[in-house]
């Protein structure tokens, strides 16, 4: 390859990244998978309504999406009882997460997060120069209290965290989030991450003004709302830094189709109601084949399930090649000693089904 | 606003852009316009197949894209006969300058263009540092020769062609192009942006081979294929330059809905053809309307014509403002001497019905 003039940073990052989808595992294996369960993606999919307008929107693919987001900001405004000028939209989390990490992180400039958190975040951190510096899981739940401490000693600009978290499905209930957001240096901005926030049961969800600026959440429509394939996320935070994302962000990014898709979809609280106790129900199943397997799954807030395999990464990647091998696309966290765990996500019962078949013959072949 | 911990570069950029949609303009007017022929989005909208093709993906939303786009990939590749290695698809061709600058422009690094040529482009030079250079129109053609002596003269990252131009539809046969790329000096890399492309009159479009390391093109499905609302552009070059966006990109950026939609799209050449002969009958017709008022319409190669008003920049806002005060969204270019001109996007029979009943009255109105 010729030598092109990119910048410093640019030469410096891997030529090769971490994002494998379904499909390319697909391709490798010259067959579909029968069972999707491994992109946390939400398989009881968008609404009656949500498809629908889609399909009528369809027509009207010609237009521009409006670049201000005006009647989707007005909409989340509403059912967070927030003005619209605390809320900005984007490519999805992964997008917004880009774009906060440009606005705040220079080369090396200090960011915290939990060793095995998020990856898309820490690449963007890469990304830009930034210097990660991270923290254990302590009883496979994000640290609070050691996010804090390193926050205090290497003064970030930003601190993140999940919750509930991914990869492993724990949570917090809110008195600790909230009394994190207390206890956050002053020049340090936490980044919370509640992409699968809908799915945590009733007052987990921490309370917070949304003008306060030790703090910026992060919400999408690709988890609960059924919507990963329209790429729609969000920030909820203090106006004065929503508006530094005017600066910079790809202002006509999101379609006209994905707005309008994601109006109805937070209008549709009977379809978001039934998802959830869906994804609650088939919770139970993965507790339920995990423990039929003689292994222990962790108690999740999401819609996946990390089931440890009881053995170190080794043994649980074998479990999870089998697993593929047979066609249950399922994933697994990459740092230990989290990735003693496979992470499995909500399906349809047959999904389940398809698991609970191909999980002993993986854990025999592991234990080859 | 708070003091906060963003970069000495975020810090320094304007906390206001100039990305104002057509949706911004009816919430000021209070009143929908009649007639939405500003924005070079094609009103003749997707194809039936494709529109077909977003109602099924619909229910298949719930699914993430492939972050390699596969079969859009491949599905270029074919259409253009390269290796799909050679192709690289992101959110509109503006996401994807926001990559490349990323990727080669920082601090004080050169960029070189045209004085009034697209303004998104520029604005992603500036949020990454770089120093714009722009050289003039030249009978309101971008400069081939003078980009080239710039370029020369200032050693820049990149220099910016648009071929057919945006905002004035002029364009260079494929030899002024050809004769671009070979000058260009080594050290420079040429961003062409062919947005407009498939507009143009057959045999206009350059020859070059996809692994010249000296350019780099840029289509969308977002004009000829009406899709603007689905936001999808992509760019054709050296493959080791097409793996450097892998480094920094959004991976799961484009939902599953887009890429389907625009794999069928691509195939769907009797609609493209259609829509290409719609686009040169409706130029033919704004001619005609700029005539009727005795005012001079640059020759087109896009699906907009820009009509020289004849006097200066302040006239042509009056005229301006007065189709829009009269529900016509028009646009115009913000340089002096392109801005003696609106631009008008084109439309259906009846949108250009209602532009020209407005013509005359904002004339009037603009020479009181």
């Amino acid at each position: 390859m010729p030598e092109y003039r990119t910048t410093s940073l640019a030469k410096a990052l891997p030529a090769t990244v971490p994002f494998v989808g379904p499909e390319a595992q697909e391709r490798l294996l010259e067959k579909t998978f029968s069972a999707r369960i491994g992109a946390n993606e939400n398989v009881f999919g968008p609404s009656a309504n949500v498809t629908q307008v889609i399909s009528e929107m369809a027509a009207q693919a010609w237009k521009y999406g409006d670049p201000e987001f005006f009647e989707l900001r007005q909409a989340l405004a509403e059912h967070y009882g927030v003005g619209p000028e605390h809320i900005m939209a984007g490519e999805g989390i992964d997008g917004l997460f880009g774009y906060l990490v440009r606005l705040f992180v220079g080369p090396a400039d200090k960011v915290v997060t939990s060793a095995g958190a998020y990856p898309t975040f820490n690449f963007h951190v890469a990304g830009y120069g930034g210097e990660l510096i991270t923290v254990p899981y302590q009883d496979d739940h994000e640290d609070t209290e050691a996010l804090i401490e390193a926050a205090k000693l290497h003064n970030p600009k930003l601190v993140y965290l999940a919750n509930p978290d991914n990869p492993m499905g724990t949570w917090w209930e809110s008195e600790v989030v909230e009394a994190m957001v207390e206890k956050m240096p002053r020049e340090s901005l936490l980044v919370l991450d509640e992409a699968y926030g809908e799915f945590a049961p009733g007052g987990v969800m921490p309370s917070i003004d949304p003008s306060d600026n030790r703090v910026l959440r992060f919400r999408t429509f690709s988890k609960a709302y059924g919507l990963a394939g329209i790429r729609v996320g969000y920030a909820i935070g203090e106006p004065g830094l929503i508006n530094e994302f005017n600066k910079i962000r790809n202002h006509f990014g999101l379609g006209c189709v994905a707005q309008a898709a994601c109006v109805t979809a937070l209008s549709d609280t009977l379809h978001l109601n039934s998802v959830v106790a869906g994804v609650r129900e088939a919770r139970e199943s993965l507790y339920q084949i995990a423990s039929d397997n003689g292994l222990e799954a962790l108690a999740s807030a999401t819609n996946f399930v990390a089931i440890d395999c009881g053995r170190d990464g080794d043994f649980a990647k074998a479990v999870l090649d089998s697993l593929v091998a047979q066609g249950i696309f399922v994933r697994m966290p990459g740092v230990a000693p989290l990735n003693r765990c496979i992470r499995v996500s909500v399906g349809y019962p047959e999904d389940l089904a398809l698991f609970a078949t191909a999980l002993p013959k993986a854990l025999e072949t592991a234990a080859r």
